[in-house]
């Protein structure tokens, strides 16, 4: 078991070493380390050596100075330098909120950003002011459109949060593919058939291996076939990746880069890196705050009170896992699994200090 | 067959026989009718005789006055004084539109309103405004939450639309149900089962019957279950609600009246009528028109140009069905079933007048 703030200060070192300036170095560190802290481990120091071998790659640049490249008042565009997303994407929502706070909401759209871990992270920083947030970004192509057997949208995920007085904040933070990539790879180490639906052949077959997209499978939309609307995902990935990418003057569609250092960005490309696009609506720009609070309360216990399924003991709001886990894991520390210590290790090595 | 002018002169009337000012009938027409024009028939003039007798049951209010409640130069709410949807929502939407011309974006929550007809509608005023609009809309429930055995959510749709140069506009607009009830509807005439994952019986059971929900059986969200991700289709369904109902001052949840005059609101609302939720992105407050544009078609065509799955002619991009149809209906006219005929026969005698 390790504490929070252990896995923080070795993160943060290690991207002190990398460069980064100590600023940029306790943001990142702290929105890697809080996916652990949320039970999303395939986003959390799992991570790590994934971000370090971009940065040696010259793929992520520490010393990123964030670019305004277009602005109104209720929006801008960064162009963030080939920063490292878990910070570029806090400096755009924290944008967000600066100009929300004057005039009601606003939006920022960033290019040449990389990986931004968990979405719900940024998402938070709107919550503690008060405001609904939404963040989004696109990924590396391993989605296919309905009707196609090629990858084009990644896992593109969008988060809402809404804060709820007195109950823990909804969070919905998503993958726009009908299982995430995370779910694949916990069925890879069980050894586990994965649920239809889920992946496809390269022929458009479907398909129960996990190890599908080694084959050069496919990712389905959420929905996973056209009787149970994955037209409907398909739609909530391409947005996701207008939005992100071909607003924002990213990379988008089959040329967004992928996150592993020994696969190369594709020629020709027609933006910068990988986007995102982040936005805040302030709750009292809309009616008094306290009677949103009321009324959310409201909406929540009515959700609590309906008859449950059978075989279910409580119907959940979205995010109540993790905040649960959350207060678990602030108390009882987080446990890592031993690849990822082993992973942990060489870096230890790699840079002469210890965890 | 009958032109799209015939029959928005037919509904024209109508509403001015039910006393809206004729910019209002003419407004409501229009989005009426073109639900057909789009070939939604289940949104257009079959719900003309449903509107009249909201109307004349005194839940519609054909006097409206739009209030403005609370506004901020980049928000602002609405009070519908129980105006008609198909035109409070086309107000609010030019709220947002106007408002996002000075400020590169704008969102309008509306309050007591009623069923604003296809989403798509609104959202097309912000493309022909060169931005990039959302629509949504909470309504009355028929949807379990994931793991619940009674309605909480409406079908709620979300409908983002995107320009696209040379192209036809990107328009996604979708239920957030596993299948819209229309859906269920078609399958009722044909007496045709439906696919597992649309319903569930009021015991929580798989069902194929298109009329479970006469027998108290509710619609999933969409996702359909736990191992396809409905927890996902759940969370986009409240988000609707929370913006249309929660944050307008509107009802929500199971308070949401009712669209069929012959069922009562419940008692104790927490809010006036249903509510919506619009908003606009302006693409130049982003980045340049152009670029953008250029971008949009190099990522449309990215999609057309994907490997099909066996049995597929051609990848769509959304909105392209509804806009084929658009095209084809414009020019040969638009089918009327011999249900809805007769529900317009019903109305001629009623007002005097003939299709």
């Amino acid at each position: 078991m390790y504490t929070a703030a252990q896995l923080e200060q070795f993160c943060t070192t290690i991207f002190l070493h990398l460069g980064f300036p100590e600023e940029v170095a306790k943001i990142s560190a702290y929105n890697l380390v809080r996916a652990d802290v949320k039970g999303i481990d395939s986003h959390g120091v799992a991570r790590l050596s994934g971000f370090v071998r971009l940065v040696q790659a010259g793929r992520i640049n520490p010393h990123a100075q964030i670019k305004i490249t277009h602005e109104t008042p209720g929006t801008a565009t960064l162009d963030a330098d080939a920063g490292l997303g878990l910070w570029t994407a806090h400096e755009a929502m924290n944008l967000a909120i600066e100009k929300a706070k004057l005039i009601g909401t606003a939006w920022v759209a960033v290019a040449n950003s990389s990986h931004f871990g968990i979405a719900a992270n940024h998402v938070e920083l709107a919550i503690k002011n008060n405001m609904i947030g939404m963040a989004m970004t696109n990924a590396s192509p391993l989605v296919a459109p309905a009707g196609s057997i090629e990858a084009y949208l990644g896992t593109n995920p969008i988060c809402i949060g809404v804060p709820a007085g007195k109950y823990p904040p909804f969070i919905a933070d998503m993958a726009t593919a009908a299982a995430a990539n995370g779910k694949l790879e916990i069925a890879q180490r069980k050894e586990a058939p994965i649920p239809e639906g889920w992946v496809q052949t390269k022929e458009g077959k479907p398909s129960t291996d996990p190890n599908e997209l080694k084959n050069q499978g496919t990712l389905l939309p959420l929905g996973s076939d056209i009787d149970h609307g994955y037209h409907k995902g398909y739609a909530l990935g391409s947005i996701v990746d207008i939005m992100s990418g071909v607003l924002s003057g990213a990379n988008y569609g089959k040329w967004v880069p992928p996150f592993v250092s020994f696969l190369a960005p594709a020629a020709q490309l027609p933006g910068k890196g990988i986007g995102h696009f982040v936005g805040a609506w302030r709750i009292d720009a809309f009616q008094k705050a306290e009677h949103f609070t009321a009324q959310m309360e409201q909406w929540i216990e009515g959700i609590k009170s309906l008859k449950k399924a059978p075989g279910i003991e409580e119907i959940l709001i979205p995010g109540a896992p993790e905040y649960r886990m959350e207060q678990e894991r602030l108390v009882h520390g987080i446990p890592l699994s031993n690849k990822v210590l082993e992973d942990l290790g060489t870096l230890e090595n790699m840079f002469g200090i210890k965890l």
